[in-house]
């Protein structure tokens, strides 16, 4: 399966083909609900894939590099442009950037997946008022049903569940009651799911990455523009107090001009992802023999494209990876797991750490850092640096001028006035991850209640997610880098609110 | 004189080619005294050159990419080598690599540059027994005499002075009395000097960075190889407590295998680089004029390759640079600096940060850093990581398996007992920068009196002064790769001691 890019590549222009032309039929319209939705394109390898047999169709990394890279630039008397060339496929339907929500009193949540992620979010979803959580799916009986009992155990009607199989989400999508997905499975589904729900005429909300191949997000893109539904990255950590305040400063010029940020996923999974009950089988481990690079990078891209206004005036137009070796997996196994264990079948190929350097077009840089499989305490780095100052977290320290001298970090807690107004509406948020899940959750369901435009887009979810495929891209090219596509189709000079979007009158 | 690389690197090419057939004739012997060393092949800006008038020789940047850069390797299936093709120019005489010093009992150092830095210097040197000062240049009198007063004023003879224009430091370096040429001038004369004094039969160390230019590394080395002159880049970062701490570590296994590491200059220097004083004249400040990249990367660069054992059992093989805008010393200047005052006829292309990252043949990831023009408290980041766990400095702290759980950092202090031996016979050394300048120089006499292999040689002082041109490179080829010399021309392979050798007997 692994290293076998050029013929996967062909197999997703096949599959890309054919979805377009069935497609075409939708466009600009409610899809008809004979269109049946595309199998499960992840990489085929699940368990629960391989339980079903041959069914998965095709699968394939697909690194789609085709669209621009920055072939031959080696040349050291080249000049410096200012942006690469715009290069994207034609248009299918109108943008989806500015489009609000409709407005509706009650908002009515289907879920798919309800494991520890799926359920920890229904709890808070249950805790904010006008939300009604009226489907659940999950192909483990049991998860679906525990949910349920949350729902009812708040005083609300029992969902419909949706357990039959691993296809039967595409039924729940169909259900006239829903008005959102919410998908919360494994990496490999979030394409085929967020592609259904869009399909069935339903906005959707995905869990970090959006997607795993360059064509799939293109897809997506597509799809939302064609279908009118928006197709949103769930990304909490841009809902991070730390991250909204520092956005919200440098926005205010505190910072100045702006010149390089820096997000990463650091966090030490070896446990977890050898842990038989913590996720749903291996999936995740399995990512590890499949691709290099950042597979999940949305937690530092987010929010530092936030501060950047990347896709609101800025954009993210190349990017170069460096990987490390890949020890850390082999060696937990060696160290934890018994001769005989599944995992003594995989080979793991995803660099320990993985480093990549991110361009706009205003000349700014993005570090993106992903480190899962060695010890190190937890860190989303979160930098930013302007010609007025640094801001760096973990923990979070601040030098600004005029208020700091001599070298010495200033205390952040000095900016609390800067404090986005949803943090000061909501200094304690329940739930897990510092509040910021349900900070993100209660502004959506404003978001849909109020009919607003929604604090980010599709355009910003395939732009987040994008460095999965090309990092393992650049690594295989020895560092050359990698174009990132423009998915706006050039309307990323305009500015525009984003995370940091006033507060409605009706609060 | 900006981004004319190409004609540049012509008048680079000639340049080697006349010095080579002129050296031809020292080759491995003590040159002739006759030979005289080719006038200062710096950018030929600087305040004294232009005082000079025409008779700077050329010049030019030259990047030198010709050494290999890492041409079309954009396609993703590109197989994945486990390093890039050997690469380098004919070898002109034996090499350096574990050649000792000849024993002597007193170390007769001849200085050239008596500013900040060779002042400092001066007056540690006086400190270690078996140092003379014999000499001193520079061709500001007054700072030479000054210097000259320490020397007496520490009850040893008046050394001789060289004032006598910029060219005087060619005769300082054929004095009998000088066996060690100690560099401490602007960058652009590092390579001049570094020259004349191997081909007047000296040892020489250089302050950071060795050279400028790729061609000027690679001369350095051969004429190091064919004067059998050690050519040391003074690196004092790489004698700083806590590195020499985290090498013995990393060299004992501590941190498992290693993975990656990261080094930097950040360092606020906008005051600095504007003071009329602190610098003889804007030399510092012009180099923002003429490159993009890590003009400095010696800092970060040294100790992280001294933990990867770096020419020594690992290469570094590329780099890719990514730079920010150019803002800071324009804000600055617009802030301070009034009208008519001389920098407000220079155009300011140096990033504000740029961001390198190395790999090495093993795989490796190094992560270099530059910034040097905005505020930001200073760091070396310093930062090292394995399968066994972290350490990162500013502040120092460290998790490694299985002494920390739970995410949890650790104090660094913990580790004392790793300390190098050099810091535990001077727990309290004198002088600036932490005490690691003395340090440094206190080895540097030892190896020198001892007669033993200095602890780093022409090799490393070319390679870790390469990402200066190479990063200006990279970033002018929107961030393709550039490959990395292999200055030991395949020797790199065997591993042998470097910063982290044992103690000698006779201490």
């Amino acid at each position: 399966m692994q290293e076998s890019a050029p013929q996967n590549q062909q197999e997703q222009q096949g599959r890309q083909d054919q979805e377009g032309r069935q497609d075409q039929k939708a466009q600009e319209a409610r899809p008809s609900r004979q269109e049946q939705p595309a199998r499960p394109a992840g990489p085929g390898v699940s368990r629960r894939s391989v339980l079903r047999g041959a069914g998965v169709a095709g699968a394939g990394l697909g690194m789609g590099v085709g669209l621009g890279g920055v072939g031959g630039a080696t040349a050291a008397a080249a000049p410096l442009p200012a942006d690469d060339a715009p290069n994207w496929p034609e248009r299918q339907g109108k943008t989806m950037i500015g489009v609000p929500f409709e407005r509706r009193e009650t908002v009515r949540f289907g879920m798919i997946g309800l494991g520890n992620r799926g359920l920890a979010m229904i709890e808070l979803l249950l805790a904010i008022p006008g939300v009604q959580v009226t489907a659940l799916c999950d192909p483990v009986r049991e998860k679906a049903e525990q949910a349920a009992r949350k729902v009812t155990a708040a005083g609300r009607p029992a969902p419909a569940l949706y357990t039959t199989g691993e296809q039967d989400y595409e039924k729940m999508c169909e259900r006239a009651d829903v008005d959102f997905v919410y998908v919360a499975t494994p990496w490999e589904w979030h394409y085929p799911m967020a592609r259904a729900a869009m399909l069935a005429g339903k906005h959707v909300g995905v869990e970090c990455p959006l997607a795993m191949e360059l064509g799939h997000l293109w897809a997506l893109v597509d799809l939302s523009e064609r279908t009118r539904r928006h197709c949103l990255q769930l990304e909490n950590c841009c809902y991070g107090r730390n991250e909204m305040r520092v956005l919200r400063m440098a926005h205010a010029g505190l910072f100045g001009d702006l010149l390089h940020a820096a997000g990463a996923y650091i966090h030490d999974l070896r446990g977890l992802m050898f842990d038989p009950q913590y996720y749903e089988g291996p999936w995740r481990r399995l990512w590890h023999t499949r691709l290099r690079g950042d597979l999940y990078p949305n937690h530092g891209f987010g929010p530092t494209a936030n501060y950047l206004d990347v896709n609101r005036g800025d954009r993210a137009v190349r990017i170069t990876t460096f990987g490390s070796p890949a020890l850390g997996l082999a060696a937990y196994r060696k160290a934890h797991m018994p001769p005989g264990h599944p995992s003594w079948k995989e080979s793991y190929i995803e660099s320990d750490m993985s480093i990549s350097l991110v361009q706009t077009a205003k000349g700014r840089v993005i570090r993106l850092e992903h480190a899962v499989s060695n010890p190190h305490p937890y860190s989303r780095l979160n930098i930013l640096g302007g010609t007025k100052g640094v801001f760096e977290d973990y923990p979070p320290r601040v030098y600004l001028e005029p208020d700091m001298s001599d070298d010495e970090w200033g205390d952040f807690a000095r900016y609390a006035e800067w404090d986005h107004w949803l943090w000061k509406e909501h200094a304690n948020p329940p739930g897990g991850h510092g509040g910021m899940d349900y900070i993100m959750l209660y502004r959506l369901v404003q978001c849909l209640r109020l009919g607003l435009v929604p604090d980010f887009d599709v355009y910003d979810a395939a732009t987040w997610s994008a460095p999965v495929p090309l990092s393992h891209a650049s690594i295989r090219a020895k560092g050359a880098p990698q174009a990132i596509p423009d998915f706006t189709r050039g309307l990323w000079q305009k500015p525009r609110p984003g995370v940091d979007s006033p507060k409605p009158p009706l609060g």
